[in-house]
C-alpha cells in the first residue's frame, strides 16, 4: 500500500475553559492507503500540530512532518518504524513534530490492522489481550466534602479504582491537601485503589512535595503522579528517597522514548504513564512498555479524551498480564464522547476489554462530529497550505 | 512598562534546500513596551512557532504563548523569569511553546536593556564582557580535498578555530570519515583548533561512533559534536567512556534547562552548546552557563543564523573568562546577513567582542528585509488569528 492522503480535523467544544480537561478539543487524523482508512488522534494543540504537518521546510533538519509520510510505503510494522525514524531525523528541529506524528502514527496502525484484519496490539507483537481495571480519572472537588462525594459516586458507578487530580490540590496548605486525601479515601472506601495526581504543581520544589507524603501514605495512595515538571528527574529521585509505601508516577509529557526511559532510570518512578497521542504513537509506547517490564516499573496508559484515543493508549498495555490498572476518563466532553460510534465500557466486574475488531476497533462518528468542526485555513506566500477537508 | 505588542515576521530565502543551513529562513520577533522596541529571533520553524503564539487554548495546560505575554509587566529581569515560569506551566502541553517563547524572551531582554541603557549581559548578572575566539562553522566538503580547501580558506580569513559538520561525514565508511579528518587537520594547520559535528548521524549506535574515535583523536579534534539523538544520554555516556583526548559536545536541541543539565550529568559531555533561540531565551541559557561552571563543563553558544541571534547567543557566554571559543557562522544566507544593520566581526587578532551598546546592540534592517517577508495568514473559525504585520 502507498499512503495516499493524511487529513486533519480540528474539533472543539463551543466554549473552552482553563479547566485541566483535555477533552475540550481534539485533533482527529484520517489516513488513506490501499483502499483502507485509518483513524488516529493527536493529544495536542490542533492548530499548531496541523501547522507542523504542512509548514514549509526551514532546512534539511527542519522539514514538515508531511514530507516524511505522504507517498510512503505501508505494508508492515517495519514501515511505520522507518517513517518514525525518518521524522526524528529530518524534523529534529521541528519541536511540534512528535505531537503531530503521534496521531498519524496511530492512524497507520489502525489502517494496517484493518488491511490485515487483526487488532493493532497483535501487530505490536502481543499474542493475548488481558482485561484491565479502569480507574475513574477525575478532578479533586473544590472542598473535601465534594472530593468524598465524587469518590462515592465513582464507586457507585462500579469503579474499584479512582484517581483525583488538579483542582485545589497543592495550591493551599499541606493541611488542606491532607483533608482532601482523608476525604478521598473515605469516598473510595477501604478497598478502593486511590491514586493522586499533583499536575506538576510543585515545579522543582521537593520540600513542598515532601510535606504531603505523610498524608498520602496515611490515605494509602498507590501513587503520587507528576509532582514536578516532567523533566525534573532530580526532584523525582529526591522525593522517591522519602517514599515508604507510595510510589511516584509520571511520563505523560514524554514526547519520545528517551524521556520515558529517563524518568524511569533517573527519576525512579514506579509507574510510567504514556500518552500515545504525544510520545509518537504506539511504536515508542510499546518500546516503553518493554523497557518498563525489564525495570520492574508498571506501565499505565495516559488518556483524558475520546475512546478512539483510549483504544490507542491501551494497545501497548493490553498484552501485559501483570500491569492491571488503566486510566479511564469519566467526565468527557460531549465532543469526546460523540467522536466514536462505539465505546469501551466496564463490565459487571468493573473491568474493561478492547473491542474484538481489526485495528483500533473504534468507529468514528463523522456525522455527529460535523457540529464540532473548526474551519481552519493556513495561507503562506499566497498558497493555501491547509484548509479543513470534508469530513465524511 | 507593559508589554503592548508582540509581532512576528516570517522571512525566507526565495529557495530553501535540504542543506543543514539554518540561515535559509528566520522568524524575527518585535516587542513593544513603554515606548521602547526590542528584537529577538526564534531558531525554529516560523509558521509553527507563530501558530503556537496565536492558537486557541485547548485547556488550562495547553494555552497559547501569547496568553502569558501580552499585557504583562516588564520592569526587571524577574518579570521575564516570571513569564517564563508561567509559560512552562500554562503551556506544558504545547510542545512548540519553548521555541516560540525563545525569540520573544530574547526581544524582552533587548528591550529591557535599551530602556535601562545597559547591555543584556549586565542584566543577566555579568560584570565584565570577555573577547571570544570564534570558530568558523561550516559544512564538510564533498571530498577530502574540498574539506582541506575549506579549512585553508577559513584560516586565510583569520580564523584560528574551524568546525566541520554534516555533509558526507558519518554517511560512508569509517575510512572515508578518517580521510576527511586528515584533510580537515591539514586544512586548519597544526596550530588550528579543529572541531567536528556529526549532526546526530549515528542515532543511538555507539559502535558506529566508536569506530571514528581513533581518527578523531589522531587529528587532535577538540570535540565531537552531536554523535547521537539529542536525548540519547546513555549513548553519549557510553561513547565518553572510550574517549581519550577528544571530548563530546552537545545540547543545541535542549528546549529547557533540564535537558542541558541532563546531557552534562548523564551524557558526560565536555562542551554544552546552547541555542538561545530554542532553549527559552537568555534566562535558561544563563542558568546552563552557571551550572556548567560548577560541573567543569565548557559553555558554548550554538548559532547558525543572523548576527541578531549571534549577539543573543553570546550574552550568556560573554561574562565567562575561561570559556573561550564561540560558534560563528561563516556562510550565512543573504537574508541572515542583511537582517542586521551592524555585524560582529573578528578583529586583527581573530577575536570577537559584543557591540558596546544597550540590549543586544544589534540594529534590524527593516528596509532590506522587506524582500524576504513571507506573507502569512492563519484563520480559525472565521477569525483571522494572524496576518503578517507591517515591517517598519
Amino acid at each position: 500500500m502507498k499512503i495516499e492522503a493524511v487529513d486533519f480535523f480540528y474539533l472543539s467544544m463551543p466554549e473552552v475553559t482553563t479547566a485541566a480537561d483535555g477533552s475540550q478539543d481534539a485533533l482527529l487524523v484520517r489516513v488513506a492507503a490501499g483502499g483502507h482508512v485509518g483513524w488516529g488522534e493527536c493529544e495536542a494543540s490542533p492548530l499548531v500540530s496541523i501547522a507542523a504537518f504542512v509548514c514549509p521546510m526551514s532546512h534539511g533538519g527542519c522539514r514538515p512532518v508531511g514530507a516524511s509520510v505522504l507517498g510512503e510505503r505501508l505494508d508492515s510494522a517495519a514501515d511505520i518504524e522507518r517513517i518514525s525514524s525518518r521524522i526524528a531525523y529530518d524534523s529534529m528541529d521541528l519541536l511540534q513534530a512528535a505531537h503531530t506524528w503521534s496521531g498519524v502514527e496511530i492512524a497507520l496502525w489502525d489502517l494496517l490492522g484493518k488491511a490485515r484484519n487483526v487488532p493493532a496490539w497483535q501487530l505490536l507483537g502481543y499474542s493475548k489481550a488481558y482485561k484491565k481495571l479502569p480507574y475513574a480519572s477525575q478532578l479533586f472537588g473544590d472542598t473535601p466534602d465534594d472530593t468524598a462525594r465524587l469518590g462515592r459516586e465513582a464507586v457507585n458507578k462500579g469503579f474499584r479504582a479512582v484517581k483525583f487530580g488538579w483542582g485545589p490540590f497543592g495550591r493551599g496548605s499541606a493541611k488542606s491537601d491532607a483533608d482532601h486525601l482523608v476525604a478521598a479515601r473515605e469516598g473510595v472506601g477501604q478497598d478502593g485503589t486511590l491514586l493522586i495526581d499533583a499536575g506538576q504543581i510543585w515545579g522543582e520544589d521537593v520540600a513542598a512535595a515532601k510535606l504531603r507524603l505523610p498524608a498520602l501514605e496515611k490515605a494509602a495512595a498507590t501513587w503520587l503522579e507528576e509532582p514536578f515538571h516532567g523533566s525534573a528527574y532530580e526532584a523525582y529521585a529526591a522525593l522517591a528517597d522519602h517514599c515508604t509505601s507510595v510510589r511516584l508516577a509520571g511520563g505523560e509529557a514524554a514526547h519520545n522514548f528517551f524521556m520515558a526511559r529517563h524518568l524511569i532510570d533517573y527519576g525512579r518512578i514506579g509507574y510510567v504513564q504514556i500518552d500515545c497521542g504525544r510520545i509518537g504513537g504506539l511504536g515508542p509506547a510499546k518500546r516503553v512498555a518493554d523497557y518498563a517490564q525489564k525495570r520492574n516499573v508498571t506501565f499505565v496508559n495516559h488518556t483524558f479524551t475520546s475512546h478512539l484515543a483510549l483504544s490507542a493508549s491501551l494497545q501497548p498495555l493490553i498484552g501485559l498480564p501483570d500491569d492491571r490498572v488503566c486510566e479511564y476518563p469519566v467526565a468527557l466532553s460531549s465532543l469526546a464522547w460523540e467522536l466514536s460510534t462505539n465505546h469501551i465500557l466496564p463490565d459487571a466486574n468493573g473491568e474493561i476489554a478492547l473491542p474484538d475488531a481489526a485495528g483500533l476497533g473504534i468507529g468514528v462518528n463523522t456525522v455527529a462530529l460535523k457540529k464540532y468542526l473548526v474551519p481552519t485555513e493556513i495561507i503562506v506566500n499566497g498558497q493555501r497550505l491547509y484548509k479543513t477537508p470534508l469530513l465524511d
